[in-house]
C-alpha cells in the first residue's frame, strides 16, 4: 500500500469515541497530516459523530482507511513510534516528541499509533513499535487526550518539517536584538528634531526647575525614547501629538456650525 | 498581587464555554500551570461545567481569580504574550511558542493571554501585550481550539524548563531578545494609567479630527510606546512631561484654540 504524502501516518488502535476521532482528525489538518488509519474502532465506521467533530477535516474522515487488525494496519509501515507510557515490563527506546522528529527518515513510511482512550496501547502493540514517543508533563498530571497528544506530535512534527524546508531554522537561534519595526528605522536626523522639539518645550515650561539635573534627565530621556526604535512616521506621529498638546488645537477653519 | 509560582500565569479573556475553561485547566496541570485568571466568563463564575471538565484539575479551577475587565487581569503583569493570529492592521513582535519560551525571564511576572473561543483576542488586548504567540500550522487549517492553544504553549513551557533544569549553562548564551533597559519594565497598570492620561488630553485637544481614524491611531501610538520596554520610574517622568506640557509649568499665555 503506497502512503499519499511525506506525512506520517496516524494509527488509531481501537478507538472509542466518534468525537475523538473526528478531533484527531482536526488536529492531524493542522498539522499537515494527511492519512488515518483506524484499527476496529470499537462504535463502527463510518461514524457521523467523528465526521461532526473533524469540521473542517472531513476529507480526512472519509478517506480514513478502516483494517480489522493492529498488524494489518501496520503491514507497510517501516518505523512506528507507540505515543505511550512505557510500560513497566518491557525495555523499548523512549524519545520526546522533538527527538523522534528529528530522527525522522523522509523517505521510509512512518507512523505514529495512538492507542484507546482509557486503556492505552497494549503490550502487544507496544512490541511491535521501534521507540515510543513520551510527551514531557508534570508527574503530578500526565494523563493527555488522544487529539491533545495528536496536537503535540503533529505541532513537533510541523515545527521541524519548518525547520528543514528552511523557514527560519537560523533565525530561530538567534532572537533579535531590537524588537523588529517592520518600517525602517528613523534616521537620526529625525530623532533630533524631536529632541529639538522636546527640547524647547521643555525649556519654556521650565520642566527641570534644578539646572544641575538636566544634563542627566535629558540623556535619560532621549534613551528611553532612542529604544522604542521608532520610524519617520511613528517620530512625525509623536512630534505632532506633542505639538498639539502644547499649544492646543487650532481652531478648525471650517468648524461644521451644526 | 502576587504570584503564586513561577510558571506563567494564564488569562481567559472573556471564555465562552465552561467546559473549554475545564480542559485549560486540565491542559495547565499538565504542563506545571497554577494560576487562572477570568476576564468576564461569559456563563459566570463558578462555572459547574469547568469544574467537572477539569477532573484532577479542580484545584486550578477553584483557585482561579475572576476579573471585571483585562486591564485588571493585567496590572501586576511585566510581559504578556497574546496568543492569535496577527491582526492585519497592527504591528507587533510576533515568536513561536518555543521562541517565547527561550526568551522569559524567569524573575518577571509573565502572562500568556487567550481571547474567546470564537472571535480570538480583540485588538485593544493585543495592544497590551508585548508579543504575539502564533503557533505554526498548515497554513490549509490554522484553528487549534483554547485547549489546545493552551496544550501547545504548555508543552513548549515544561519542555523549555526541563531543558534548562537538565544543562542550564545553555541558556546563559541566549540574548536578551528585548531590548535593553537596566531597569525591570513596568506592570502593565503603569501603562493603563499613561495611557488613560494622554487619550484624556487627546480627547480634549480634539487629536484626532477624524473619528474614524481614532482606532487604528490609537492602536498604532500605544504599540509604538510599549516598544520602549519602559521602566516605572521612565513612564513616570514621560507622564510628567507629558502633564507640563499639557498644563504648563507656567501660566500659560493665551492657552485655548477652542
Amino acid at each position: 500500500m503506497a502512503i499519499a504524502s511525506n506525512a506520517p501516518v496516524i494509527i488509531l488502535v481501537h478507538p472509542q469515541l466518534g468525537e475523538n476521532i473526528g478531533a484527531v482528525a482536526r488536529a492531524m489538518a493542522n498539522f499537515g497530516f494527511k492519512e488515518l488509519r483506524l484499527v476496529a474502532p470499537r462504535d463502527g465506521w463510518p461514524n457521523e459523530k467523528a465526521r461532526h467533530m473533524a469540521s473542517g477535516a472531513e476529507n480526512i474522515i472519509d478517506a480514513a482507511k478502516l483494517f480489522p487488525d493492529f498488524n494489518a494496519a501496520m503491514s507497510d509501515i517501516h518505523i512506528a513510534y507507540a505515543t505511550t507510557a512505557r510500560p513497566r515490563d518491557m525495555e523499548k527506546r523512549t524519545v520526546t516528541p522533538d527527538e523522534a522528529m528529528r530522527e525522522l527518515q523522509r523517505d521510509k513510511n512512518i507512523a505514529f499509533v495512538f492507542g484507546p482512550e482509557r486503556t492505552g496501547l497494549e503490550n502487544d502493540h507496544i512490541v511491535m513499535c521501534d521507540a515510543l514517543i513520551t510527551i514531557p508533563t508534570a508527574p503530578e498530571k500526565t494523563s493527555l487526550n488522544l487529539a491533545q497528544s495528536m496536537v503535540v506530535v503533529g505541532y513537533e512534527w510541523w515545527k521541524q518539517g519548518s525547520e528543514v524546508r528552511g523557514q527560519g531554522s537560523e533565525k530561530k537561534n538567534i532572537p533579535e536584538p531590537r524588537p523588529p519595526n517592520p518600517a525602517p528605522p528613523a534616521p537620526k536626523a529625525h530623532w533630533n528634531a524631536l529632541f529639538d522639539q522636546i527640547d524647547t518645550y521643555l525649556e519654556e515650561t521650565d520642566y527641570y526647575r534644578v539646572d544641575h539635573k538636566k544634563e542627566v534627565m535629558w540623556q535619560n530621556m532621549r534613551n528611553m525614547f532612542l529604544r522604542g526604535n521608532w520610524s519617520e512616521q511613528e517620530i512625525r506621529t509623536f512630534r505632532g501629538m506633542l505639538r498639539i498638546l502644547y499649544e492646543g488645537r487650532k481652531p478648525r477653519k471650517n468648524a461644521s456650525a451644526s
